[in-house]
This record gives structure tokens, sequence and C-alpha cells, in this order.
């Protein structure tokens, strides 16, 4: 298996290695401070999410080229010995800020910026916005569940349809991050502690001979926290079979939880499932909704009052379904001291090394500002130094303490930026300092 | 990380691990068939390419629990230790037959079918639909992009907007199937022996204070394939510059190969480099085009007759950015011999152990029959026995002949289905006694 093997090194673009090798042989070895940002939101968002630091650190931390990868490299004839054996030395000894996993962010504010050598700091862009784009990705649109949710469990069903097996993991966490209950998959359950939650399949059903056998092994399988999926073959039949379970088991105590309903139309299937229920004295089996739900269904159910507990969400929480990327940047903006940015047509970038401040008007965010590094701001500064001199200035966060971060900055977004349209005016200012930067920057390079 | 202790028998839906707890203490362990097929093609696709079963077989393979995971599973408090334990023994014995990778499929048509005791076709459903759903989707994605770039050069530029690491690297992999010349990803290039392509970055330029100084630079580390970006700043002055440096490099025998151009209107762009070049007798350097490429912009270009030689595509490969999921499902069509299949709104499946047969016309595909497993079809049976009692049955495939199986497959589909546009008619028609098999199976089941 590729991931055994897996070398975090040579997780990277080819142009990483050879502007290294260039780098190396033109001496171009100081600081350089480069930052990651967006230059505009993805569409359907009014906000993202900061997530993935915790895995970015880690893979700073950790990297170096095993004495395998330099032999792979030497003998691939790209680069001459003297380069490929400096690699073994190679690692990360610069500074890290960045906004800690939780916070939310806008179009031109960094979310994370490396302060290291050169080479050290181009090497790991490619790695880092692998990391660090795709968590903030989930968590932007997980937070967007949980705003359309109004306090409803959400659950992550994605694993199958994530983009491979890291995407299922971090998925798991990210949406986690963002106020989702849990999760179904097992690993990310396991590693990262995140409650899981699970019913049963369809196939579980057909493998029986009757849906109400199904029901009983199930049920004689699960004493605690019996959820029967009811949609395998009619729906009201289904619902007869679970009261009739309930008599069966109320003799032994047990109850039957929850059922789920997996298709059709969601909301009239709660409502007809609640009824039924109800008429039949099961007014504690609780109604959850799955199928090719997103914000905009669960908040159009939610809406319509639907009498569900909670909802899976699947295929359009692991893969960010309508904004399957955000597009992120890693751009140089200062090298030795001097403030540097591209102009390439729709892609010129603010230079220098940044920080944003946010003001709060009560408890609501009230507008950021981006300011040159040591400017002064208005507000709260957002950007933490997380990393020194490649070491971690603190231990890592835990995900409870995350999870309370974004929890409280969703209740703190304005209200237009808490709606699913978007559109929604959020005031970001670039102080006159960095536009003064900018015009030297030009200046500088104009040559 | 929590890459290194993964356990791929842990990553799974926690639903599956209590299937098994309830088909164990109900003694269902008779033989089961499921079949990974998708209902529907996702929008804009005319055709599916097979992809990523060299990994499904390696994960059914090597899957098992290890003490470790089962300690884990127990110490949860969800199982009864004498089903956790029963874990520590789990194997896959099962048969699979397979669409070979680089076949192209429709729907309804099962690219993967698995014959194992029900608790073991049961629990690979999550990962195999995890590992095989990705691929396929980026060599159906890279698919129309070989089809629009008519022989051009295609490189994946994807990695760092990719869903995380695997994304990343089975993107590359998925991408070459479908017939991209190579990848920019290291880490593909050393596994799957992908041939690695790659030029500079923006940072390398804006490093320097002067443009003509980065090109001189890089030039002294590249004296082969040397791959200049020139929209940094200004393309016309960086061109003048690549005439310069070419003029420098003359004495020692070196040559410009390409500039790259990754910003505004690429079309345009191209053919003013290409006139600039060529005024100043660089014919032999070629353009190469990137920025927000798909197989949209990349038909566009060619029928423009842009004077480039290829193209770098990232994120819209990479996440296949327009229909970033398959409607995938692993489906139980037979158990113990027994037809099976469910009725859900939306989502009704045909029963049974399928083939698919495919017709041609001369060397173009001219329809495809589903049938029952064993039943006669007219044409090639498309299914292949891939793996009998849990073993291969066969070494894996060399990439090249995957390759070339899809390269072949491409230029065998009918003229409709090779334009990008969607909605091309293809014939897939189910066998009558598929269709006697279905009512059989709704007769059974209704009770």
């Amino acid at each position: 298996m590729p991931e055994q093997r897996r070398s975090e090194a040579l997780l990277t673009d080819l142009y990483q290695l050879t502007m290294l090798d260039a780098y190396r042989r033109a001496g171009m070895a100081a600081p350089a401070v480069f930052e990651l940002f967006t230059r505009r939101l993805p569409p359907g968002r009014n906000f993202l999410l900061a997530a993935g630091l915790e895995q970015a650190l880690s893979f700073l931390e950790n990297l170096h080229f095993t004495a395998d990868d330099v032999d792979w490299l030497a003998a691939t004839g790209r680069f001459a010995t003297d380069f490929t054996d400096s690699l073994a030395s190679f690692r990360f000894t610069g500074d890290v800020w960045a906004l800690p996993e939780g916070t939310p962010f806008f179009a031109d504010e960094p979310v994370l910026r490396v302060e290291a050598p050169l080479p050290e700091a181009q090497l790991v862009e490619s790695r880092l916005i692998n990391i660090v784009h795709f968590q903030t990705l989930i968590a932007s649109k997980a937070a967007r569940c949980v705003l359309a949710a109004g306090g409803r469990r959400l659950v992550d069903f994605g694993m199958r349809r994530a983009h491979e097996a890291d995407a299922a993991l971090y998925a798991a966490r990210a949406a986690w991050v963002a106020g989702f209950d849990g999760t179904a998959t097992v690993l990310a359950g396991r590693h990262f502690d995140i409650p899981l939650y699970g019913t049963m399949a369809h196939s579980f059903v057909q493998a029986y001979d009757s849906e109400a056998r199904a029901f009983e092994a199930f049920a004689a399988a699960r004493p605690q926290g019996l959820v029967l999926l009811i949609d395998t073959y009619d729906v009201r039949r289904a619902i007869a079979r679970v009261i009739a379970l309930q008599a069966k088991l109320d003799p032994l105590g047990q109850k039957v939880s929850a059922v789920r309903l997996d298709s059709g139309d969601l909301g009239a299937g709660a409502k007809l499932i609640r009824r039924l229920l109800d008429a039949a004295g099961l007014q504690h089996v609780e109604v959850f909704l799955s199928g090719n739900l997103d914000e905009h269904a669960i908040a159009t159910l939610c809406a319509a009052g639907v009498p569900a507990m909670g909802f899976g969400v699947g295929t359009s929480l692991d893969t960010s379904a309508d904004a399957p990327s955000i597009d992120f940047a890693y751009k140089l903006q200062c090298y030795d001291g001097r403030p540097r940015r591209k102009r390439s047509v729709g892609k010129a970038t603010w230079p220098g090394a940044k920080q944003v401040y946010r003001r709060y008007s009560g408890a609501v965010m009230a507008g950021d500002q981006i300011v040159e590094h040591g400017e002064a701001g208005e507000g709260e500064p957002l950007l933490v130094k997380v990393m020194e001199n490649g070491a971690r200035t603190a231990a890592p966060e835990p995900l409870a303490v995350i999870r309370e971060r974004a929890r409280a900055a969703l209740a703190s977004l304005p209200v237009p930026l808490r709606r699913l349209e978007t559109g929604a005016p959020y005031a970001v200012v670039v102080s006159d300092r960095l536009r003064a930067l900018a015009r030297e920057a030009d200046a500088a390079t104009a040559r």
C-alpha cells in the first residue's frame, strides 16, 4: 500500500525541489515571508472557517527526507548529488503565525504566515496548502449546515464518497470542529475522539426474507440505541413493523430509539412517520433523516418544522459539493526584508507580513482591518505565533477548545453572514501602510 | 500523524460493525452478492472510466483487524467482547468480478461484484466505494480533458487543492490511466512511476530583485528542460528577458525549452508570446499554459488553434470540480441464492449477479446489454473474475497495460460520447431475465 511507504517530504510538486536546487546554487537563503490566503470567497460562501492547523504544524515539525527519499531522488537523474545529499539535513526551522482553528476569515486575510529561510518556506508550499485547504473547505461547508440545522443533530455520513481515505478522516474532524455532533467514520472516532453514530443499511433488511425479521434480528443485537431504517421497501408497512416490534420489546423493557428515512420526500415522509408513530403511542421514537442532504435542504426542512431530531449529511459535506475548492494561494510577501508581490492579471496580491484586526459591536463581528505586521490596528489581532524556530509555541489545542471557539465565532457572525444566501457585506479594509508597501514593491521589481 | 496509525479495517462506517455483530448473532453468513454501480451518470458526463481496482484488491487482500483495533473496539463498550474477539480472525475470503481499469461504463452497469459470506461482503462496503469512487471520478474527468486536448501534453497540477494527501496521489494515478502525460506530484511519480513535470513558481521570480536575474539563476540550475514562468509581472517584458537570456545561453549551447503562462487570457497570451518569440528567431521555445483550465477551456483553446504544446490542469481535475462525486452505490443483489433488491423511492435497483456485454460496430462501441450472470449475451463480456477465495486471480496489472486499454477504449467511443456536451445516446438494455428476476425479488420480500 502506497500509504505505508509515504514520505511527507516527497508529497510535493516537482518544481519545489527544482527551485530549492536553484536557490542553493544562487545562495538564496535569506528570510522569506509567505502567506496563505484566498483572493476571493468560493461561490456560496459568506465566510470561511479556518481548520487544519494542527495537521499543518505536525507536518512542519516532522518534515524530513529519509535516506530512501534522497536515494530515489538521486536515482531520477534530475539533480546533482550534492543537492540531493543536502536534503538529508533539511528541516523546517522557521516561525509560523496562524489563525487559530475555528476562526472565521475572509478574502485577502492570511490564514497562515510562514517566516523561514527561503528554501524552507518554499518547499512546504504544496503540502501546507493541501492540508489547510481541505479542512478549511469542509469546516466552512459544515458551518453552513450547523447554521441551517438550528440545533438539530448533525452527523457526518460522507466517508464513502469522500475523496479517498485522508479526506474521509479529515472531513470528519473538520465537521466536528464546525459543530457537527459526530461522524459515522470509525477511524475518525478513534483518532480524534469524535462521537460515533450509525444505524443500519438497506442491505441488512434485504438479507432477510422479511423486513419484520430483519428488525427483530437487529433489535436482538442492539439493546441500546436501536435505530431502524424504514425505507427499504415501503415506509408505511415498515412503520407498522416498528410498532409491532415495539410491542414485542415492551416486556423486555427495550425501546426503539429512532427510525431513519433515507429516500423520497423527506419532509412529507417525516410528517407521515411522526403521525403514524404518535397514533400508536410511540412518541419516544425519534425520526432521523438522510439522503442527498445539504444545508439548503436542511434549512427548508427546518423552516417547515420537520419533526426530525437530526440529519446525516454525506456527499455534499465531504466533497463540499457546491464549491469543492477554495482559491487558496501561498505567496511570497517579503524576501530579505524587502516587500514582494506579483502583478499577474487578476492575481495581484498585497505585499508584506500582515496582521488582521477584528472589531466587535457588542458580541457581533463589526469589521476587519488588514494591516502590516507590527502596525497598530483596531480591535483584536487574529494571527497568533504558533511555531518558533521550527518548534510549536504551545501543545496541540484540544479539539474541544477549537470546537468551542468555532461555536462562539459562529454565534458572533453578523446576521446577514449567518444566512445561506451569499453576497452579504462584511467590511474588510486594507491599511494605507499596506497600500504604500504595494507601491514600493512594484517600484522595486519594475526594473 | 494519524496516517501512520491507520488501520484499514476501522476505516469504515460504524453501522458495518453493528450489522456484523447482528449477522453473527443471527447466524447470517450465507453467500451474498453485492454490486457497485451508479444509478445515473453525474451531470456533465457521457460515460465513466473505471479506475481504482488495483487499490481495491489490495485493500481486500490485506484487510484484517489488528490486536490494537480489537482492543479499542472492545474498550468503546459498544460491542460484547465475543464479537470484538471474533474480529481478530476476520479475513476477506470471497470472489470479486470487476471491469478492468480503463473500461468505460454507464449507469446500472456493475463496475465491481463481490461474492462472499454476508458479513465479509458487508464490511468492505464503505472502503470499497471510497477507493473505486474516487479514482473513477478523476479518471472520468481526466478522460474528458484528454478528448479535448487533441494530443497536446496534459500534466496534473492539482496536488495542492486535491482533498488531502491520498486524493493527490490517486488523482495523479487516475489521470495517468486516462491518458494524461504526467504529474507534478513527486510522490505519485515515485509510487506509480508516472513521468514528472515541473517548471518554476512566481515566488522564485519574486525572490529576486529582477525577473532577468531570476531567469538567469534558474537557467544556471536547469541545463536541460528549462521552462520559465513569464507572467509574474508583465508578459511582454518577460518575453524580452527570455530572448535576452537565450542570447546569453547560445554560447553555452543551452536552450530555453518553453515558457509557461498562468494568468490572463491564455489564448491571446499564447499568440502574443508565439509572435514575439518567433520574431526573435526563438521558434524552438514552446508555450505551456496553466491557470484554471478544465476540459471546456482546453477545447476552446484547441479549437482556436492555440500555439501551445500543452496544459497543466489542477483544481478542476483533482476535485472533478463540476461533478465532485458519482452516485455510486454498493447493493445486495442476492443472498443465499435468492435475488434481492431495494424499492426505495427513486432508488430501486436490478437484482441478481450481473454481467455486461458490449457490442462493437467495427471498432466503435455499439451498445451494451446487462444480463444475469451466466445468461448469454451479445458481444464481449466485460466483468472479469479478479479475485477467488480472497486471492487475486492474477498479478497486479502494470499501469502501462491499463493506460493502453483506456486509450483504445476512448478511441472506440461513439463520436457523440467523445464530445464534451452531454446527453449523447448510448444504448444500454436490461435483459428480460433480469426484469423477471426483479419481479421475483419483489414478490419474495413483499411479505
